[in-house]
């Protein structure tokens, strides 16, 4: 490859954004109440006092992703781009709601949602992102998408979306739980992050082919990505360079959060070890430093780091022999090839 | 009419009552994760233990709007099941939300969905039976609606559900301020009960007829007969039969609800009364009995029972001239007169 993979990612990112940026601004809609002004200022285009804001709307993941196999699968993107905004509403949305339920004060380095407007009206906003989100997906009738098909790709986002929600709740439960496996917690984000990401990448297949075979290709292409970029947060999480990600070392340990590394450490601790993982866990509060370097000290002996390195590899060998089947030309594979080495490479 | 208002919606409930439940039963999946029991919980369905509940599940006035515009409009009312199902899931899914909101304990006599599982949990639930609606509505490709009416139809419910969520974004504005006017009020309730059943009578029209103008008219019938039922409802909280509403006398003035009277009062009591009113719904905690007292007899002396009574009388007799023009066999308008008639005088 003469690019590298954080290039080619960065170059599809470049050639969307526009697109994207538009298609998301003419969604959210206005009116004299008031209330689309708390849509806005999440999204990053306002401050909460209404002026216009320069913050970090995001990654646009989801978009990208979706766009970039409706191209690779022979369409036009043009045409799938009301199914793009529509993924990145709803992913905003389940943003607005996940601060609320894990009383989160920041995001992107400014307050949440909640923190400024309350949460009864950032709720209420989250409900209107997603609503927008439908009405926005709506408009694929307009881009000239047989109303057959629209029909089929909102049932598409309907069905992932709710493995998304039962993933959130599977995640509540597993942080009040000892007992979790990999496998069960691979599963569990395979849902709260890889379903829409799945339906990112089967949405825009589908509206270039028509053909659920090679979507559901495409589908399963989204969703290894999607866990390659949710194990290598989790990475990130506990050994990331504090310099790119902005959090100290350990960050999830400290904070306990049930990230992939702990799920391995606890499943695989000996059995003194687990016991003094359970009472630790167990204490009200954020772990200390002695411990957090007792935790990290245990991660290093068993593996862990590894472990979960090559769990991020395997994802993300997965979602390009997804679609190895279908023929793409070989500079399309090239491109599922990158992104997924992005995935599992990048710093922050 | 032979048989009392009453009878007559008691007969249209008793007459749509098990198709509802079967199609809500069936509309709600099951999982090993335990998930769905909290929507089972909420429903009615079952208790928090999971062992089957008989508890009260709510009017199902929604699907029954919809099936009854749905037959008087020509059609079969079994086609638009899956429309009445999706709303009646919209509005408990905004019932969960609104119990977090509103932090609210108890409904229909049990512990809110919150209270028992936590806000995380129920704000997900909440987020799953909006979901299922979206499902269930794509049902009626099934019922053999055909697909570009399934995607007008999908339109009409978003567009109505948002102006359901501004809705309640304006009444929590509305909480706090002594200058909202009663034009300014009925907008809002317009919004937050009035949009849904529009929707709801509007969907059952257009599945029978394919007619947009038609069901344009049962949809203004719905929204007119949505504001007679929370006009009635704002009468209700303030002076309402203790014995049937289980609510005390004054009970809404007690906890300071903004509803229609209180707006009433605010926008016509002479300076003097204001003032005193400004500073006594300024304090915290709820208005005591010597004050809830006053309040009553303020209401009195301004005839707001009245004005009220007669507000709610001016959206039911709206409700059928919407569909006066579209030549309704007499039934049919004796059928829209009686709903109107019990939407204004329940006592419950």
């Amino acid at each position: 490859m003469l690019a590298t993979a954080e290039q080619r990612v960065a170059a599809l990112q470049q050639r969307y954004r526009l697109d994207i940026q538009a298609a998301l601004r003419g969604a959210v809609p206005d009116s004299p109440t008031g209330f689309f002004s708390l849509l806005r200022y999440h999204l990053g285009w306002e401050e909460a006092d209404g002026t216009p804001s320069t913050a970090d709307g995001g990654k646009a993941l989801r978009p990208v992703l979706s766009l970039t196999a409706c191209e690779l699968a022979g369409g036009d993107p043009h045409q799938a781009l009301p199914a793009a905004a529509a993924l990145e509403l709803v992913h905003n949305f389940s943003l607005v709601h996940d601060d609320i339920q894990d009383r989160d004060t920041t995001r992107r380095g400014r307050a949440t949602l909640w923190a400024v407007h309350g949460e009864p009206r950032a709720l209420a906003a989250g409900n209107a992102l997603r609503v927008i989100a439908d009405r926005t997906l709506m408009g694929l009738v307009e881009s000239g998408v047989p109303e057959d098909l629209v029909v089929d790709v909102a049932d598409e986002l309907t069905g992932q979306y709710l493995e998304m929600i039962e993933g959130q709740y599977l995640d509540m439960s597993f942080e009040d739980s000892d007992d979790v496996t990999v496998e069960q917690y691979l599963d569990m984000i395979g849902r709260k992050t890889g379903a829409l990401i799945e339906s990112a990448m089967f949405m825009g297949a589908l509206i270039a082919t028509s053909n659920r075979a090679k979507a559901s290709a495409f589908g399963a292409c989204g969703r290894a990505l999607g866990l390659a970029f949710q194990i290598r947060d989790d990475y990130l999480g506990v050994w990331g360079d504090p310099a790119a990600t902005g959090k100290a070392v350990g960050a999830d340990i400290r904070r306990k959060k049930k990230s992939m590394p702990v799920v391995h450490l606890f499943e695989n601790a000996a059995a003194r070890d687990r016991r003094w993982l359970s009472e630790t866990y167990a204490r009200t509060g954020e772990i200390g430093d002695r411990d957090v370097e007792r935790i990290l000290d245990l991660l290093e002996r068993l593996g862990t780091p590894r472990y979960v390195e090559q769990a991020a590899r395997a994802q993300a060998d997965g979602s390009w022999q997804a679609v190895a089947g279908l023929g793409l030309p070989g500079d399309a594979e090239q491109t599922i090839k990158a992104m997924a080495e992005f995935f599992v490479t990048r710093e922050k």
